[in-house]
């Protein structure tokens, strides 16, 4: 069978139903096809990209999403483009995902921007911030808001462009061993929780501890902590925490988004074909809405588990207890934001977005939500 | 100069600085390239696509949407997948979406599911329904909680595959001419509130109508209406009705939701390549987040200047008028569900996500937006 009959006609009929766009070698040579004009698709290997990743392998919410996306990018270039994941330590550490992709040692990572923070403290208002914006509200600020201009800057020295990738969504205020009935009860309590909202809590008397996640259950049944956050209902019940912690406590006002970050090594970005640049952040984009419906559904349904199997007691804060931390976050935002620069321009960026946005949500969404369950 | 070279080396590198997969061009005919294996993509004319849709061209909110769908197809695809967008009454009329789809008349349409209800009662709840669920509820119930299954279902006997794309968010309670202080102000007011919501005003005395939207204004405007429900404060300040109705109702209680719906000939879309198809597809879900994220940020835009600039004032339902709302939703809703087998089935579907959702958003994202809003 002479080539031309193996990979001529019918070849249009096989490409679409193949959907194959590239199918291996690594050059063609073409003869022009008389009167009808001829033109052929460059054949190539398909671009191979290594994705680094702060999680393990499957993690319930980030560690699905960088593969989901990987999948996806797969499907959607036929093949063209192939990302392969790396899990936390196979080809560097979970907090060594950004100075892989700035190097170039991995083309992308998967991870959050909150671990950057001791590199440029700005970084963790792109994660959320106490008393900051929501899901919804964050990905508005991103994409409308001036957000993605100032989240690029932040990263440029660095090599380093940055997306929105998933989202874990609100989370919770933290597993106590006693009830929190008035702000006196913080004091001298021993918390985990690192970050902004940690400070909040030593404002208050507390004492805040960066206890690394797999030593938390330990530190709460040997009573070295009174209480201690991690994630939501789906993480924490996968942790046993409520055999240790009876009183699980809402809002989770240090951190009530939870934005997963894919970071793209600038250079590699540029060298993409438009094609698969834009099959790549579309991606990325689409993984924001899948990934907080699977969380919410998740944590809806480990919310039930808890309560109803588990003997957990769901709390909201006293309202005196919210009124102080409302107020100390103030205090600790402020002081924050003048560290640096960017950290500045950040902070008063996603402040105009919250100003803007909170009324509009405040007549929609809490109005509704209040309708609906003051009859539950 | 030989065609060989013309189209030969260095066609992979043109092929990665350009993107451009399919170039014009009916067919290809090869030939072997000696020691190295040479395989060749074939190549032919893009697949052309007809989208019809309900809306203006470029209406803010679902028009920008549609053509947003096709840009980024077009992108994703390097111009292998075009789709051609036309608005309402250019192929067929605003609500003939549907059968044009159906018929194949046109591959995809993108319109809202509210609109079919005639044809099948159960398609409102793929939209909205009062007190029902929010977009980030909406979209967990159709990605996770079994909603997909049960569109695709009642849509599957007119040979139509729906998926989401877009949504405009929560929408506004309406424009009142006058204030309701107590359930007796609801009794004869003539209010224009379509579908679902309008029955349950009706149950409570009032008189629902369905004034179509050109016709809004003069109405209110001459005293032939009280009041008006239509979106939310982006697309209502462009109608005006702030010039002649002062007070604007919170919640949208009727519909806390509003899904874009693209829909699929479903024989098109089985005849698609399957990396255009997975392409398709993720166009549309990355659409639901960027779809919402602009609603929220011009809707909140626009409430700043009706409240600074237009002198309305936003009101929120007595606690009374909202148990009643709530109540009536109950009854019409039991009563709409009986309808037929497939509205009985997504009803208890809808409601099944709404239980095991509502408590998770109630700690989270409501316990944190109350214990934002206390201090502003």
């Amino acid at each position: 069978m002479s080539d031309q009959k193996k990979f001529g006609l019918p070849a249009r009929r096989a490409f679409l139903t193949s959907g194959a766009a590239f199918v291996g070698g690594a050059a063609a040579s073409l003869t022009g096809g008389g009167a009808s004009p001829v033109m052929a698709q460059p054949v190539g290997e398909p671009v191979r990209w290594r994705l680094v990743t702060s999680w393990p392998r499957n993690l319930p919410g980030p560690g699905v999403t960088a593969q989901r996306i990987c999948d996806r990018v797969k499907e959607m270039s036929g093949g063209r483009f192939l990302i392969t994941l790396y899990s936390a330590g196979e080809l560097v550490p979970a907090l060594g995902v950004f100075d892989a992709v700035s190097s170039g040692a991995a083309e992308m990572g998967h991870s959050a921007s909150f671990f950057w923070q001791g590199k440029m403290p700005a970084s963790v208002f792109f994660t959320a911030s106490p008393f900051g914006l929501l899901p919804q509200e964050h990905i508005a600020w991103i994409e409308r808001g001036g957000g993605q201009a100032l989240w690029d800057e932040l990263y440029a020295p660095f090599g380093i462009k940055p997306v929105m990738a998933g989202n874990t969504g609100v989370q919770m205020g933290g597993w106590f061993t006693r009830e929190i009935n008035e702000l006196d009860d913080l004091k001298g309590l021993r918390i985990r929780m690192p970050g902004l909202g940690g400070e909040v809590m030593r404002q208050l008397g507390a004492t805040p501890t960066t206890t690394a996640p797999g030593e938390i259950y330990q530190a709460l049944s040997r009573g070295l902590l009174d209480a201690a956050e991690f994630l939501g209902p789906w993480s924490d019940r996968s942790m046993g925490f409520y055999q240790v912690a009876k009183y699980y406590y809402s809002p989770g006002f240090h951190e009530p988004n939870g934005t997963g970050e894919a970071l793209f090594n600038s250079d590699a970005l540029d060298q993409l074909p438009d094609d698969l640049r834009a099959i790549l952040k579309e991606a990325c984009r689409a993984e924001n809405g899948r990934a907080l419906a699977e969380s919410d559904w998740e944590n809806a349904r480990a919310l039930q588990v808890l309560q109803e199997e588990d003997g957990v007691e769901i709390k909201i804060y006293p309202s005196e207890v919210l009124s102080a931390l409302r107020r100390e976050t103030a205090t600790v935002l402020e002081a924050f934001s003048q560290k640096d620069e960017m950290s500045s321009k950040v902070y008063a960026s996603a402040t105009a977005a919250r100003e803007r946005l909170g009324p509009w949500m405040a007549v929609s969404m809490q109005a509704f939500m209040n309708a609906r369950s003051r009859g539950e």
